[in-house]
């Protein structure tokens, strides 16, 4: 397998989507300076939108499926991709650190684990030992327009310049 | 304007809170080391309290108004000001990186962003370019005390001394 | 009081439980480099199973009491500290720089600084200084296979090699 992440996601029939612009007051990833040559990005928490809407609402299972939860994360964590991607170019990642799924359910379910798979598989799937994260996954009574997941995260990259 | 965020406090008709007391074992800002003469700055979770009491209490927007919810994330953002300052001076902060907003709120509530920018807005405002980070806006069941908002961070900041 | 994690858990009672296998597509500890000769390592959310079961399961203090809930979040702390054994070494936890404590626990619930005192008292008895970190409690609606309390946490270490 390659060990380019913009070739993998070709392999896997994917396409970063335009890294979204923050809806409000604040910047979609954070660069800061770690060590020479070497930065933190901390990524906004991602939601799947399309055309200012979001593509899905409600909660988990009730009105979102347990396997359509699972596609959203996957989306949401494309969505990281696509900032890490506009931060500092994908191929610079060193190290995806950290992952928080926020998964909109209430208390009779416990199937997050399977939902924030559809994300960290995704991460371990583009960006290989890259992608291998530390993951919090929780259950969260709302979010942003009503969509059903989250996902934020915290990465340490080459400096691309 | 002025680059000083002390002076934008006062252009702003704000003043600091005095750092509010862990109320539990552990410490309102945690510093770190990151590279000669740069720390990172863990801030707690921070919510409104007042003579040890929650200035308000309920969720969003049933019992705490989207507008007071919005005011209320500002004072807790105001708080994380007073944390930083106390940590490593405010003037020393290179970076505010992260910030999470909960808000309490259920299922039908989406309205996290327009809550969240009460924070946002003010680190803007205060910080100006160091204020713009990385967040993640997400409603949950419960707070502490029963308050309507909680706002924690990430900063790196110049070592004070 | 002696300074060494592993004879102060033995002065508690306590003992390190093996650490948990992530139960997905993570990992449960990344470690990424810091400066020379330090990382920072970031713990995946800990939850308390025993046989790959929960031990406990419910919302607080509804169906877990509000003491068992704390017991409950010791015991996730106490799998913190597995993890940060096993990832770089207990004695060579430099600072447990933030911890995140989420409490199912619905609207009416307001004691989550209660229930996360019992991880943040363990992390101050285990580490000592070490182990005094920022912390944000919230109450979400729900966790993963229903479990009361969920911990994660970011420590920086020397690099034990």
């Amino acid at each position: 397998m390659t060990s380019d992440p913009t070739a993998r996601l070709r392999q896997l029939g994917l396409e970063l989507p335009a890294a979204p612009t923050a809806i409000a007051a604040y910047v979609p990833a954070c660069i800061v300076p770690l060590s020479p040559g070497r930065v933190m990005v901390f990524v906004s928490g991602q939601i799947l939108m399309r055309d200012g809407q979001p593509v899905r609402v409600g909660p988990v299972p009730e009105e979102v499926s347990l396997e359509d939860a699972t596609d959203n994360a996957r989306a949401c964590a494309l969505n990281v991709l696509a900032q890490l991607d506009a931060a500092v170019g994908l191929s610079n990642v060193e190290q995806l650190a950290q992952v928080t799924v926020f998964v909109r359910a209430d208390g009779d379910f416990g199937g997050h684990p399977a939902v924030a798979n559809g994300a960290s598989q995704l991460f371990i799937d583009v960006l290989g030992e890259a992608g291998r994260h530390a993951r919090a996954a929780i259950g969260v009574a709302s979010l942003p327009f009503g969509v059903p997941v989250e996902v934020a995260a915290v990465a340490v990259a080459r400096r691309g310049d």
